[in-house]
């Protein structure tokens, strides 16, 4: 089965590919997000994997723009521990590293630990893509943040892992395919919904699922392109589209929402 | 009166303070938001201005978390018309041009008329830094995207503006300084709070306004670090922390809440 993934091989999504699907799996690198969608539309791929979410860092607000504008559904969620490792050429020493380069994000993640080892962060475009940079660079003062697999697949080492300050960090993939998956027993269901610009909207929009004691998981707020500060509002809520409280609810929400779409009922992940 | 923001002398930041507070102003160059916010508390600066939010792209969550750090208050807001132009040396044509320069985001809100136009958007860290960027390259067919003030104080020319595929292209910055404002007319009130992670939580907690008639122009939601997948509220209310209704509002709400802390009520602006 063909998944599609953002990034190079030994990329973060690409090690959620495999460990979500196992052995059977053959990842598929895209460029941009944006690939990924149009690889599964197309067909090319069975489906796709994408971040949606990280514990430190919050919504990728991209991939809520780009659930919107394909015609997708999700059929499942994965919780990945995100650990990096400073990574360089064997036998180098921490103390001789002077240089990190990764993408902003991991240097984020990892910044009271480089202030604390004296290494300065360089900003690069991509984890994976920096042991590239770091290789080609060929200095054992430069060193890369990025998974244990970028290390193995570019024969490289680690010099240090668990490099992040929080260890509470996780980010969560939604696997997207063209088929909407209806799970009715330990379901999460995402949906999309706008409301109109008045008092008291997103109040009662959510009056329809605590009434009915819903539990929800997540809830986000984009811009509404084409229409400056109206927003759209993704939210999840633990049960199935299949369930009569659920179901109830959202027909319930289409009296106050203006549009609603639903992205399926899939099995809520352990975390 | 000095003001910092975030960028180089030309960016839309510094932009934004030369609007918002007219002539008597000497705008502060700092690398990135955190510096803002250090110049405003080390009192090195009047005040600080930072974007928080834009009308195609969303939050500026580095700047809720910044907030969320610092011991500052919301003095007042401002929504800038953000305006991209196409930048080169003077007397280059647009059919001349094959590939822009520009940070991701502003690339991105101009991605269709780039591929109208035959153009290849190439990412930079910064829009006023790419017009530097091109400077050096010395080639008429590499041109950057950035404010028409990047261009004027570079001595480059603006070879076509209004190059935003959204014409409703907005960004809201806020003006920071050590002093809490207790604005009473036509205000907007800003608070965080975190909730116990429980079912109808945020229900509860909108209600205190719903029941009260309080308009909340924005939530947002940003991780709680430290404890995976529990999460603050940041909420934009209309009206005054001198007002009964506000204030009683905010007496229901510590009730359900963990902890709530209130930056401020500023005079609300015309968007």
């Amino acid at each position: 089965m063909k998944i599609a993934y953002q990034g190079e091989p030994g990329a973060y999504s690409e090690q959620a590919v495999i460990e979500y699907f196992k052995e059977s799996v053959e990842p598929i690198a895209c460029e941009g997000f944006e690939q990924v969608f149009q690889m599964v539309e197309s067909g090319e791929t069975e489906g796709g994997m994408i971040p949606i979410e990280n514990s430190l860092a919050g919504s990728i607000h991209q991939n809520y723009d780009n659930l919107l504008r394909h015609n997708l559904f999700i059929n499942g969620e994965y919780y990945m521990r995100v650990s990096h490792c400073l990574i360089g050429f064997p036998d180098v020493k921490l103390e001789q590293v002077k240089f990190a380069h990764s993408h902003p994000q991991a240097l984020g993640q990892c910044a009271e630990n480089l202030r604390r080892f004296g290494i300065q962060p360089v900003p690069e475009y991509d984890t994976a893509g920096s042991v590239q940079i770091i290789k080609y660079l060929n200095d054992p003062s430069h060193a890369a943040i990025a998974s244990k697999r970028a290390a193995a697949i570019s024969g490289m080492a680690v010099i240090k892992d668990g490099l992040e300050d929080d260890q509470q960090n996780y980010t969560r993939f939604l696997h997207i395919t063209t088929k909407e998956s209806k799970t009715i027993e330990h379901a999460k269901t995402t949906i999309v919904f706008t409301l109109k610009n008045e008092p008291g909207a997103l109040f009662k929009a959510l009056s329809v699922f605590a009434l009915r004691d819903i539990d929800l998981s997540k809830i986000e707020s984009r811009p509404l392109q084409g229409t400056a500060w109206n927003y759209l509002f993704y939210i999840d809520l633990i049960g199935s589209i299949d369930e009569s409280a659920v179901r109830k609810a959202i027909s319930h929400l289409k009296e106050y929402a203006e549009t609603l779409r639903i992205f399926g009922s899939y099995p809520k992940a352990i975390r």
